[in-house]
């Protein structure tokens, strides 16, 4: 049921930590290594707030705050509720209550149980409770446990879009039980794939062939399939090395991070023009890859074959690589409107090849039309 | 009218930046060096939010906009209610409302022109607005421009007590006009000296016996007197280049940073037994150097020569070192609860001589309670 550890450092000089992958590690089994690490790097047991939202609070709070308190932690549980509205200034607000009522001082700590938005939202709390507390990282989403969890990005929502209010806040520590998978709807398996997936397209080999040997498998493991967990401890490690190595080159996104959003731009367009309802996260990434393959292919950036297995790989997984009912107006309006625009400039990540990803300026609008008519399948012009 | 400024550099490795200390920099005449140096350190104009409050804007919002506009700034002013209610979540959304509808993106600025509440908020919506921003501090208040403008300790208020939300985010550039302290009320000035002559114990001579020889001069000058440019310059800059140098060595209030609260644990306890309303900050700050004096007299630490010499230099800066009306059992409730504690433990910076401050633990509560009764004339136990 459970298999070794795998521990991948960030490294940030005073402000490096560890992310540890493993299966089981978060529970009944792995009662002591828990302990073990969170001591390790966090020092003796005292106040922590344990974040999660209502989904995750019924299958796994009860036995987590167990543990940490058989532990020695003196910790409680605040429950928001599950979904992207709890990334606000209200929900942020009475957390802070919370930390004041329990009294909660300078030397406590903060730990985020659950998905991406758990983790911007109790990320952003820690950064901003006391000038900045102690933070843990426990993702429980795919997506989160490869991506958002990784490198200290942390945040809430306004009125007028996404992630408009934030800081950069790295944790002490993230830790990862893959275990927390078997819980996680089919759906969100797909679309933390794009994520990973796009890493794949990002550093090459090995990753990349690997995942060509068993996509369908992984596609496929949730709740009702048998779970490889070594598989999937492999696999997330493998994605956190590639983010922990890009944060360590370039924690505040002023160049090499952009990378990161390969498949982003227009995959936000995407999410925008459907009124973040029609498409996920995920989804929409892995159609915003097949864009940009598609833009760096027709540049003459990247070759026609190279491309072809790209988005084989993405289509394999269950990613939709076109979709329907869209115009190219709508998404270019909404990739305009995006908030990765740095100075009014729009830039694009495109692959060179696989395991080559650039920033590239100035691209063509004509190419870009181009791309997403095919990808969109838009005759409307 | 004018005298050449004085620069102090922060060192913060990448982050350092300066400290520009002089008289009529912001003002008419000093529109070319205001452009010069916003350009040397924070590169080509572009998007600029001036926040400021009511009664600094009534002043000098005007011409500051102008003057900045001629210089190619695109900027707007936004206006708070003066006063530390302004320091709240609800100001701060406000505040991210009017970025967003200035279009300003990770490439834009906000400066802060006033004293430390308007340094506090808009630091913190810097902070936080696209996950940081460039921050540029204008401080019109002698408080602020000694102290709260420098380190980046920014943050609000929270129903449940003072600066409980904040961050760490250094501006770019402290650029500090003397000229400001020409409209401040005498009131404002005497709160301003408490910390001028925190700095003076702290680190001893030659600002200690600079300010012996003029600090009736100083404590008088406001509008109605003769003002002293060069004199100001001269003090103000000496001040910030001993924060500038605690900053350096600590920039998280680790340990030497801890210093700076020389008279603050006292003071806050005070501030707190007044409801807040009985004591400026400066007042009780002035008053709790005197408690911690006493203390440090009575544990032995400090001669009782220099005390004496450190309390009449505060008496003569018309600040109070003494005062009546609280009880010990009051200030005593009112520092337990103070923010500042470290894992449930109170600490006091204590003098040992003039120019050698330091933290001491474990003080008997006997010395404490003796030196608070005779610092509040408290014949009640």
């Amino acid at each position: 049921m459970s298999c070794s550890t795998t521990v991948v450092e960030v490294k940030l000089g005073p402000r490096s930590y560890p992310i540890c992958v493993g299966y089981g590690m978060c529970g009944p089994a792995g009662a002591q290594e828990l302990r073990e690490r969170l001591e390790r790097h966090l020092g003796k047991p005292r106040d922590l707030a344990i974040v999660t939202d209502e989904n995750v609070a019924a299958l796994y709070l009860d036995p987590m705050r167990e543990r940490l308190r058989q532990a020695g932690w003196r910790c409680e549980g605040l429950v928001v509720p599950a979904g992207e509205e709890s990334k606000s200034l209200a929900v942020v607000e009475r957390l802070y209550g919370r930390l004041i009522s329990m009294d909660m001082d300078r030397g406590g700590a903060v730990l985020a149980l659950g998905g991406g938005v758990v983790g911007d939202l109790a990320g952003f709390v820690a950064a901003t409770y006391l000038r900045g507390i102690d933070f843990i990282q426990m993702p429980t989403s795919l997506l989160a446990q490869v991506d958002a969890s990784i490198g200290g990005k942390v945040g809430i929502n306004h009125a007028a879009g996404k992630n408009l209010i934030g800081a950069f806040h790295q944790p002490r520590l993230v830790l990862v039980d893959v275990a927390y998978l078997r819980t996680l709807p089919r759906k969100e398996i797909t679309c933390g794939l794009a994520e990973v997936l796009k890493y794949a397209v990002l550093a090459g080999e090995p990753l990349f062939g690997w995942l060509e040997s068993r996509i369908e498998e992984l596609a496929g493991d949730a709740v009702d399939t048998p779970f490889r967990g070594a598989d999937w401890v492999q696999t997330v490690a493998s994605c956190a090395a590639i983010k922990a190595q890009v944060v360590a080159d370039d924690e505040r996104e002023a160049d090499k991070r952009m990378l990161l959003n390969l498949g982003h731009t227009f995959g936000h367009g995407l999410e925008q023009a459907g009124g973040f309802r029609d498409f996920s996260h995920g989804e929409a990434v892995g159609w915003g890859t097949a864009v940009a393959t598609d833009v760096a292919v027709r540049l003459g950036l990247l070759s026609t074959a190279e491309g072809a297995r790209i988005e084989r790989l993405f289509a394999r997984a269950g990613l939709p690589t076109s979709v329907r009912g869209y115009s190219v107006e709508a998404v270019m309006e909404a990739m305009r409107s995006d908030k990765k625009r740095s100075s009014g400039r729009l830039r694009f990540v495109l692959p060179r090849a696989i395991g080559d990803v650039a920033v590239v300026s100035d691209v063509p609008g004509a190419d870009i039309a181009a791309a997403l008519r095919c990808r969109l399948g838009d005759e409307s012009r």
